[in-house]
């Protein structure tokens, strides 16, 4: 199996779970939560298809999406206890999406044979904007713009993604793990830390 | 004429009034009230176009949308007394524009030639994202997320058109108008009864 | 050079700016201001180019629109002193942004053969999609619908552009700068003498 579309599936389970428990938090009915946990987990994919104008759309085609985030409706219910009990598995599950959807938005932008800096540009628009729509429709400000350091992670997980893809040193799967794991890193760091960007002055 | 052409225009006149009614509460004026009209009327079908890549978008190519939305304006304006003294205009104006564009829109995608399950989500798309800008525009909670059953009526509608539309026991016209029945059916009778879904547990 | 691509990236370098300030405003921190000065920027054309389906997007296949609003951001720090003293320099980054993408966005679309109706459309969606966006991620009310006139000073000027357009007195430059000039002057005096539409009643 393809390691590229498994980690893009598991990021799409991921992604959708963060947006059942946010919809969940704010009282929704199940029928929101599905929809917010769908939007959460297409969202930042589907723009970036959608700025590419590489059609047909991933989950449009390909209908695992839809039965990946249908599943993570029970699966949020069912482990509810052990999911709530853990602290900051909200947290957990964000931070592997973006992780996830970073490399993902990466490779296939650079399968489309364009440029690694707008490679970059999309791995973030995949790892971040399902999450700031899941944010606004829940009426939260989105997380992207609190202190915590979060798109940054993306960013420079990106940037070690296109040195390990440029100098091809170890194999693609073995770059694949190594950012993902670089991003979460950084995110479990800054927390712990506290560690946040200057803020703009203007 | 087209009865699904008839739909989708009587859907987007509908629609717009919807838009234009909630931003005349919200203290806008004549621009803004139009800007939101618009949004509302084609914002779900839009969105279905722009995930099935399916270009030019409808509106785009037929002016008669926009003449329809500009006209709703005046409309409003004229038989505001009417439609103010009405007990619930508001509820049945979206109701209604819900009802034609989950047909309008699972009718387009299945002329595409794709698959039912898609075909279901995408007239969904295109009965409520309309909405859920208007919403968000006006700075309300999403009407499509609050307790009332909204777009469990689309899925219902969606659930039954396929059906219909699978059997072949009358003509497409009859499938029409009964699914659109069927969904503002469905919605008064979770009004009255105060009919909704549970809750999300996570 | 050519004007009308000068007018762009001027527009876009304006339009950052004033992205950049509101998120400093709201005390974002420089990534977060990056990421609100380049939607703001970016947003206004890239839904032109989706509605159109007009494929690359610009700053897709240009990076001089990346680049542009990357310096935006040291500029607005350095030059910090001397913008926010300036009295209404939000007011004035923004209207110059305005002015500049109702006229490239309406001569992109005529450039693709589509008639003027929906030029001007097209040409207001361009100057006012990107601000919209940037005050709903910023939790404000979107400036659009605020009392003051403003996309009908784009409509406005869209259609003195289209006269001029129409019969070709003046050259093709002339009628660029005399638009722009229009809406900052439009602008300008409805701010002066508080001018405003009239409020829906419905």
């Amino acid at each position: 199996m393809n390691l590229l579309y498994a980690l893009d599936i598991i990021g799409t389970f991921v992604f959708a779970i963060s947006g059942i428990r946010l919809a969940a938090k704010k009282d929704m009915d199940i029928f929101g939560a599905t929809v917010i946990g769908f939007v959460t987990a297409v969202g930042g994919g589907t723009t970036r298809d959608v700025l590419l104008g590489s059609y047909p759309i991933t989950w449009v085609h390909d209908l695992n999406y839809a039965i990946v985030i249908l599943l993570a409706l029970p699966f949020t219910f069912i482990f509810r206890k052990y999911i709530v009990n853990m602290h900051r598995t909200f947290f957990v599950f964000d931070t592997v999406g973006i992780a996830l959807f970073t490399i993902s938005g990466m490779q296939k932008t650079l399968n489309l044979g364009i440029n690694e800096g707008l490679a970059i540009t999309m791995g973030m628009v995949s790892a971040v904007v399902g999450g700031v729509i899941r944010d606004m429709l829940c009426n939260e400000i989105p997380l992207i713009f609190r202190k915590e350091i979060y798109a940054t992670a993306c960013l420079i997980g990106a940037l070690v993604f296109f040195l390990l893809d440029k100098y091809q040193i170890f194999s693609q799967n073995i770059n694949y793990i190594a950012t993902v794991l670089a991003i979460i890193v950084i995110r479990i760091v800054a927390i712990k830390y506290n560690l946040s960007l200057p803020k703009m002055k203007a």
